[in-house]
C-alpha cells in the first residue's frame, strides 16, 4: 500500500498539501525566512505525526481495555542538530493522562504496545533520533 | 533548538496539534478505526513534512537565483511496510515545474542543494527509507 500526497505551490513561501482524509493544509515559513507565518513550518509537522500515530494507537487500546480517561496529552520535544541539514537527533514522548483511579498498569501497556509493536512512525523516528518516553499520571 | 508540539486529545479519535507558527491542525483516524475522518491521518503528515521542508528551500534558492517559475508542485509517494509496525520504507519525491524557458540547470541545482545539503527532513527519511527524487520539467 502506498500513500501518494499532492503539495502544490500557491505564492511566495505557501504550500497547499493533500492528505488521505481529503483534508489539506497550509504550509508557510516564518517571515525570517521569506514567509509570512500564514501556515504550518513542515519540520515540527514530523513531531505532530509521531504524536498523533501513538495517541491514536493508546486511545484505541484503552477503549478495548475498557480503560476510561478524562484527558490525555501528548508532549513531543526534538532537539535539532546545530548544523545543515537540520533534524532531530533526539526526540521525546511526554504522555500525560488524567482521570479517577487510572489504572497504570492497562495504560503502560497501552503505551508499550504502541512504542513497541503499532506506530509505525515511531518506528521511523527510531531509525535516526535517540528515542526518550515517559508516562505521566494525573490522579484527580 | 528544540521544538516543542503539544497533542491534545478532544474526543473519540480527534486530537489537537500545535506548530511553532502559532497554527494549530486537527488530527483523526478513519472511520475503519474508529474515528470520523474529521481531521488529518497522522502518518502521512511525513510526506507533506517532506515535500514542505524541500520545497521552501527550492523556492527560496531559485529566487536568490532569480530564476521564475510559473507552478511548482511536489509529490511525494511513500510505500509502507506490510507488516506492523506500518512504516514507509520506499520514499519517492517527484518535483514538478512549470513555465516558460526553465532553466533545467538552474531548478536541478536548486533541488540537489535542498536534497543534499538543506533538507533536514529529507535526512531523516533517508536513514527508514529507500529515497528516490525526479526533476520534471513542463515548459509551455
Amino acid at each position: 500500500m502506498s500513500d501518494v500526497i499532492n503539495t502544490v505551490w500557491q505564492r511566495d513561501m505557501v504550500f497547499e498539501s493533500d492528505n488521505p482524509s481529503g483534508k489539506k493544509l497550509t504550509i508557510d515559513s516564518s517571515e525570517e525566512f521569506g514567509g509570512t507565518n500564514s501556515g504550518l513550518r513542515p519540520k515540527a509537522l514530523m513531531l505532530s505525526s509521531l504524536a498523533g500515530c501513538s495517541g491514536l494507537d493508546v486511545v484505541s487500546l484503552l477503549n478495548k481495555m475498557k480503560e476510561e480517561i478524562d484527558d490525555f496529552k501528548i508532549v513531543t520535544s526534538g532537539e535539532l542538530t546545530e548544523e545543515h541539514p537540520k533534524y532531530y537527533h533526539k526526540v521525546k514522548i511526554d504522555y500525560h493522562f488524567y482521570g479517577k483511579e487510572l489504572n497504570e498498569k492497562k495504560i503502560k501497556k497501552a503505551v508499550d504496545l504502541s512504542i513497541e509493536k503499532y506506530c509505525g512512525v515511531y518506528e521511523m523516528f527510531r531509525q535516526f533520533a535517540k528515542m526518550e518516553s515517559e508516562i505521566h499520571l494525573h490522579n484527580k
